[in-house]
């Protein structure tokens, strides 16, 4: 016993989306069928579309944007001796909405992680070495994620970057707000403690 | 800041699934960008129109279909004597799988639920109560799940059927296999507790 055909490709489907099984797949599509009206499918592809042929990384920082280049790299009141490097658009968005930074971001689209064959040529790392010769950078801050392959990359842009005159580097690590050290990670104790400040 | 406005929109169309928040949408939204090609793109769009084009509830079960009636209510080497029904076609696809079952079916599309508006006439209850009027049916399985609304709409049907020569059951609940009591919930206790049988 099988869905009808068009709906086991729509599971299908929504099970190519990330951390999406079988069952939460089903449940998607059924829910689909049942509330989306004709005129939501419609909209529904239409933003798909848009999408597709509407957004593209800036060509200068690689975040996600309709307009070339974004917003953020058009905006001259921000400064240019920063130089933030994040993994993704994602990162961009929560750091601007905190509102505590004001330079210049480079996203670089992911991380190092030679096991998946992800190697340097597939990141932007050329084009972030290009804009960093722009002598009005001081300080490149880098922060990827505390992870096996966040770790890496930063390792890897620090040593690309040694030699140069610029300031690099790495964001703080450790117990965020809210944490508990009794259900923190290893890790997260392990920087926190190697982190540690007088008081 | 935000994300170019036709990102904000998929992100927003993410957003009505049930259980989706905020930054799983903004994670799928970004999944498809990155991952999704022109032609996957396509498909996507594809699928979502077919579904709404072809797949409608059976006119006989209520089991969503593509062929009127739908395959299990085609199929004459099913039992005519006993009609089990549930909530939703998810639960037909599943006892199906496990082959456990051999009757006909019976989908109500959800349960009683007067605090969100849902009343019988909103159910597929009527065309159940002219089904049963076939005098082959022996036997009416209530598989509603465990939940107040199920339970309610379990009540519901099997006071309508009151006075008919139907042998209406309720289907068991308890511990699931797997199941630890350490984990269980009240409901879940009482009616294992409830529902023991003489060793």
């Amino acid at each position: 016993m099988r869905y009808p055909e068009a709906l086991d490709r729509l599971i299908e489907q929504f099970r190519r989306f990330p951390g999406i099984g079988q069952k939460t797949a089903e449940r998607y599509a059924l829910f689909l069928i049942d509330q989306f009206s004709e005129e939501d499918i419609v909209a529904f592809m239409e933003t798909l579309h848009r999408v597709k042929s509407e957004i593209a990384p800036c060509t200068q920082c690689g975040h996600l944007t309709d307009i070339q280049p974004c917003t953020l790299c058009r905006d001259d009141r921000r400064k240019t001796t920063t130089m933030l490097v994040v993994e993704d658009s994602r990162d961009v968005i929560v750091i601007e909405r905190a509102g505590l930074y004001d330079g210049q971001y480079h996203v670089l689209g992911g991380t190092l992680a030679p096991s998946r064959g992800i190697g340097p040529e597939d990141l932007r790392i050329k084009p972030l070495l290009e804009r960093l010769k722009d002598d009005r950078f001081e300080e490149v801050i880098l922060a990827m994620n505390l992870s096996d392959e966040g770790e890496t990359t930063a390792m890897y842009l620090n040593r690309l970057l040694e030699g140069t005159d610029l300031l690099v580097t790495r964001i703080a690590h450790g117990m965020p707000a809210g944490g508990n050290i009794g259900y923190a990670d290893e890790v997260t104790l392990f920087k926190s403690l190697e982190g540690r400040k007088k008081y």
